[in-house]
């Protein structure tokens, strides 16, 4: 008798979905502790290189999983879409983490630990929601963690602003002006993209659930 | 006698795009207001910000109907573009009308006021282009309004080219550069996604006049 | 006797796609011809303009093809993607070119000229891949080029990292830091496009090969 393997292959896309968000995870808990304890900062940055390399890594899997598959358990442009916008996030965590050493930051600003806090939580809400929608019937849950991913990414506009208020009000060094507003830009770009990994679980939660 | 009613139900795309289409106007209005009396800027500035939150508002809810809708008066993807242009624009119009107040901008540049002009148009040019998405009998109309976009996105381009050309001759204050080049690109992207919603309509006018 | 005349309409869209990416490595030679010859630079960046309009025509041209063909050799949206992707390249080196005008450089930097070759190979490559879509047998060649195309945009961004940290090492003039920060991001920026055409030539093959 001939089994049919439908539910396993499915299960592929899920293993790597969760795969990508929790290297995500790891990438934003990496630039959060570089920011507590600000030393072997080379190292440390290249520890969230390698986050990236490997997020990179698992987003070219992904796509080459869909091209290969012929039953796909979402909307292929969903899959891509939620594949991206996770690469995307390591890749401004990364790219925020490597702007401390080009700029020869040598001190992290409250604002920045508030910043890696907020990434850290969203991209908690998204490790925790990722996985849900393996269950149809616990999909909805799923909403409730983007609610809270835009919630922070409000808080996140709202801390860029004010920093920013702060770095023009009395801009005494112009170098560090640029300098921070290029850091701050990245990390307000990450949160960004957190959301969209919310939006498009969302809309993935609106289809099936 | 059971009624079809596929045509109101219709009918409703047509009132959200509208709704929206007419926000945007609403919000490049309120610039245009706030940089030729440039007072209570901060009012002026949390009005633009409401137009913004309302665009979310409908933009939010188009998403909904569509997710919800089976038969929809043009491709899905037309209508999420479309959606998602049109609230770009408003996005980048409050962004602009934010950034005056976060660099503590004491007057606004005739630069400026020549942008909020041709910003103005170009909702005007997309409000009028929008109702006509109603009749294809009358689609091919919005395709001179999209030229007039085109037209006006130009302008805008030299514009900001003039704008930048005069601020590097003579920089005497590098904070001032930052500033207004930061301002002058948010104004320009905003008429770039009015540009962008004048390609989608142009797309939609292809397929269906 | 009706000839049925499919595939001679197909033929017209890898006419236009070669031109397009024809069209897109002159452009870069272009660049690097007035960066290495630094003279006469409004007249030479008004003939890289040229190409950039040249490239919205024939990308133009593409969409209308789009609209109103029913067979096409791809899926729509890969022949949207390829040709906007190819576009995009172009109207960053237009932009870079005329930011050069814009802040009146003097002279380009070795790191300009190195951004310039590293464009044209990038170009180079696009161009000897895009023929190959017309034979199916000979699609997956098109791999090895886009690995290449890969392996120098990672140049690209190595190169303007280090221009960067130079930059910021010892910045004696401002103006100079927000010029050099904007010509290398733009010039970055378009070898990330030619990456992007990369990534949709590379699903493409997937697709057919």
């Amino acid at each position: 008798m001939v089994r049919l393997r439908l539910i396993p292959r499915e299960e592929k896309f899920f293993d790597m979905f969760e795969k990508a968000s929790r290297n995500m995870l790891e990438a934003a808990k990496l630039l959060q502790e570089m920011l507590s304890h600000y030393e072997d900062v080379e190292k440390k940055v290249s520890e969230i290189t390698e986050r990236e390399h490997q997020g990179d890594a698992i987003t070219h899997d992904i796509i080459a999983k869909l091209n290969s598959t012929f039953v796909t358990p979402f909307d292929r442009e969903d899959i891509h879409h939620l594949t991206s916008a996770i690469d995307d996030v390591v890749d401004r965590i990364e790219a925020a983490a490597d702007v401390m050493l080009i700029y020869r930051i040598e001190r992290p600003t409250p604002e920045l630990q508030k910043f890696a806090s907020i990434l850290v939580r969203s991209a908690e809400e998204i490790n925790s929601a990722v996985p849900l929608l393996r269950k149809r019937d616990r999909m909805k849950e799923i909403l409730n963690r983007c609610i809270e991913i835009n919630r922070l990414e409000n808080e996140a506009d709202q801390l860029q602003r004010a920093a920013l208020v702060a770095l023009f009000e009395n801009p005494t060094n112009t170098i560090d002006v640029i300098r921070w507003r290029e850091i701050y830009g990245q990390l307000e770009e990450a949160t960004d993209r957190c959301e969209d990994v919310a939006d498009v679980l969302q809309g993935m939660v609106m289809k099936h659930a």
